[in-house]
């Protein structure tokens, strides 16, 4: 909060004069995280994640897109739940789009999107493929997800003595509930954690969604055993490896 | 920030619990604020005032859409300034008609729209008229801008000893800067102030907009005299005035 | 009517004689004007100024747009009335910017935007935005209200010995009667005019619009004293001003 | 032009009388039409047809939507022609979309569209139907062009001693130019018409357009022979067709 | 099927040698034709006239676009009929759109449209003007119908002892069955065919769509006397005229 | 093509009959397919899994949608290479919903969207989405991507003594080689197949595009191993999970 990296935070001459440096857009989502995280979990650790990347390359953070396209029921709890607030398609298309092409315009062309919430992917890739088209390439754009760079020997780590119920299911589960002890603890209601077996992955979508089709409570798998140090670990490790990234594909 | 009245900061049966009180939804921008203002200074704004309308009206406050629509030269010094990140209209529409949309989906039916970036205003309201179609009118939606409540004896007030430019020129002028002072004094560098007249109105619009169509330095109007607490007298008669909309608009 | 300004009336040879010298696209709507005044009103007086303008600035004429963004009802009396024909705000950019597109294609360079409805402006403004980023900016576009370019003065004289409500409310009032009783007397029924004061401005907008939030017979403000010499007044100041900005804007 | 038909020359509460009256919505175009008839042919018409129209059938005439779809060669003389303002496809379905669901909120259930630019028919009627799905098909909309409804014993009468080239090739040839003969020869130029053997139809249809085409003078087919009498014959023959489809399709 | 000309056939080293020859987009639709022909009716001819047309001019056929626009009553029987899948106009325009926009950054600059769904014409015109625009004009584009370019004496040789009503009626009739049972005899069902009098055109588009409309079975004109014979004679001067027009527009 | 299951097939009172039985949506692409595969292979393979998904649930296939969403490079070689045509995100939501929402309106109440391109997912699943929104749910549609159903067990069989490089990667590799040596041998070139590593997953986008992000040849992964045999295991195993999923969600 104090990071003297976001771009809100600064006039518009400190902003100009990052612009040969790369420019970090978060963007998250505002959805239901089960009984004990906040509904804002994913805005806030894209937010996070993006300052501790800025900090290690040298880069500014726009301010987060707090807004993500629909919840998924598998993913992350699906429409059905009060504060999952979802946008269309389109809507997450334009916005990733009208931000990033004004960044170009503004002369930036090494920017990171740092995505939180797995259902934005498709739409932001888009959206980046659009402006790609329009602007002739002129801009290297990276785009991942926190969870997308860990290395093997990390995730295992993080999951040292638990169970790994895969990405999808990581839903107000042990990564996300760490990540939140490590950046926003006091956001964090372990007493209300739900330290159930979960949800089980699907090999299909089906349409409605139903009340029932994911446990009620709204966790997706177990968050027991979270913690602050895995937490860190994760963070760590994203930051590590997208901070390598950047220097391959920015050059100096 | 530590409101206890945040969404994001909230788990949703939380929020859920909070569906037959107001919820208010805070729109800004992100624009170049002149030499002394960050460039979040609408985003931020809108953010505060929606909380201290929250504690009043015992609400909600969703999590601040931070991009607005294009900054006009003669209300917010226009796109020229690296740092301003305009939305098209299409999109400003987009994403506050699924905001709403899925508001209401949730069940909630007395919603407050807090603006904080003047030229949102129009795009703004045809989301609402959109949703109110489509939804068949079953939530009441309160729209305003923070300047637009306030009484004339606390304009004259808060200007007392100072010249009023008219709202359109007040960017990065006496009252954001004196809002700033009092919500975030911490990112306000009265030291970088530039005192000079400012610009002037215009009867008619201009397309291209060139350099030189507003002081190169970003400022609009003379922010001198802008202080802590001229920025509380504006927030609270916001507050104040707001409330009272509430009150009669919600019903009990 | 008569006027061999008007692009309709010629033959494309004569309008590619035109291609040097300014165009002027008006654009009004279609909504209620109280019980004395015509529907077409806003679209009627934007033809006549545009035309009085080409006049004055050896320019030339379009159809006019008659057709224009939504009535409000603290400025046009809102969507409730019969005849009240509102365009979505999508609708009203694209004939915009399909107009001013195609003129640009044609070679014409130097346009004026003369609006008669006050709910448009912000439409009409990103239309020209569109148009001036796919275009380069080769063109320079002017974009005004009627009642923007008034000098204080002849505000003052209009409303001599009357009490001028603001130009949000003048909706079927003393500006617009007497511009119609200046340009199209035959459509003006004085005798059915409703001389009471109106409605109040208000500082918010709530939506769903509600039968009662106006004034039943459609006024906002008491259209009492208009006259055609007022109508005159204003005409020839608008035309003044506005040839005055073109000649700055557009060069020799 | 002194209709008392018109929408826009009448006050709301004489519009809201009309309401189980039929309403026509005129639709032409701004397009070169050769060099002895004026740009605004197709909307002058379709304003014309219309009110005689609105006089058989006890009807009301919107204001006409002066800009149509894109000029195609061998209908319009296509896009190179100055003068020819070409609305894309979207913009057309979208601000007739605008109209008649503006007209069915009000209350209309009889609507006419009488088209007289026959590159807009598609979309024209594009717009029909998506109107008529959104609100349920409650109102009736017939769609015509005012050459549809014409009887071949009209037209043989039309072109006696003439030869008829075909629909899409009268341009600014005999039928247009009788029509506007008929009801506004002060705007018609015959000493300029071009009698020459015009265009052929083609099979095909090819992009992009080029010079050449077409004819440089912009008629498609030869104008010699037009006259009001013949005129008044089609508007005669296309009003009392219409007037029986609408005692049929309408009911009493 | 067994054609080489298919590019959905080829390996993309073979399709990138068949780059400065001509490309066809065949389009059809999904629609009922009448008790005897298959609803696939449509997209079925425009694949294999295609590839006729691909063996003459040495051309490659892209994959059938098998969905097309909104049936219309009096050319395809309209909505009603189960098994018509109608588009709407601005995904007609989308899909064929982003088809000819891939085709023309691949550097294929001959390319020709194969239409066989009346309603879609307009749309596919729409998409072509646009990606004309977009890649200024680099592709030569030539769109035609089926029945377009047959000469006067093919359409009497076709209609040998038959009457023709139009092409318009044409559904489901002599020339639809006489060119399925040329391609596809398999899926012919003359024992089913109606062979009534069929539909009359008329002079205007009514909406909303009634059952009654048109026959019940959904044939507009009679198919009797349709015959492979027939077939060929339709198929062999379509593709003789359009190859005529391909070396005329595409040069040697 | 022998299949009575396809709609495109059937006359459209066989289509009306089949209303209270499932219908099966194939999506596809048009995309390179490294040496040995023809561009058509996502196609080729949604149809037919669909055709035999149809033969065992009493289902009826739809015409296959042919052309897809943008080929990424590490799923399917991305848009550099000749014969990949791309359709934009809203192109690929638009033309699924239109053919769901007609579906719908036919009455057909049971929907399989079965699925042959990785990229096409979340835009297939966004349609679904607004077309239950806007039919309120009275449909239940099941979206599959050919593999995601097969159970572990089957993946082990199929990759039995081979490597399996993970989904994304399987580009014309063993799954989609040895299904189309299943279904279409003739379209298999086996002895232009290029038996090298392939590329590796990146764990994220970058952009833009560059010619050397993947193998020159187009293949992702190393078919070498690919059996009609292999292919049969999918294919079974594929239409085993399906009719067992519809035989859950459509009741009985």
């Amino acid at each position: 909060m104090g990071s003297n990296r976001r771009m809100d935070h600064m006039t518009w001459p400190e902003f100009k004069e990052a612009r040969n440096r790369p420019v970090i857009v978060p963007i998250g989502s505002t959805e239901q995280h089960g009984q004990h995280l906040p509904i804002g979990t994913d805005a806030i650790l894209a937010g996070h994640v993006a300052e501790d990347l800025a900090e290690r390359i040298d880069g500014t953070v726009l301010p987060t897109l707090s807004y993500g396209y629909k919840s998924k029921p598998l993913s992350g709890g699906g429409p059905l739940f009060p504060g999952t607030i979802d946008m269309n398609g389109v809507t997450v298309i334009d916005q990733m789009h009208d931000v990033l092409s004004e960044l170009i315009a503004d002369g930036f062309t090494k920017i990171v999107v740092m995505n939180a919430h797995f259902e934005n992917e498709a739409f932001i890739v888009e959206a980046i493929d659009l402006v790609t088209r329009e602007t002739g390439g002129v801009a290297t754009i990276v785009e991942t997800n926190w969870w997308d760079p860990l290395p093997q020997d990390v995730v295992d780590k993080v999951f040292d003595g638990l169970v790994f119920p895969g990405w999808a299911l990581e839903h107000a589960a042990v990564t996300e509930t760490s990540l939140m002890l490590h950046y926003a603890p006091e956001l964090v209601h372990m007493d209300r954690a739900v330290e159930e077996a979960g949800a089980s992955a699907k090999s299909y979508v089906r349409y409605p969604v139903r009340q029932g089709d994911v446990p009620a409570h709204g966790g997706l798998a177990n968050p027991a055993g979270s913690s602050a140090e895995r937490g860190r670990l994760i963070a760590d490790a994203c930051v590590d490896e997208v901070a390598r990234v950047c220097a391959a594909e920015f050059g100096d």
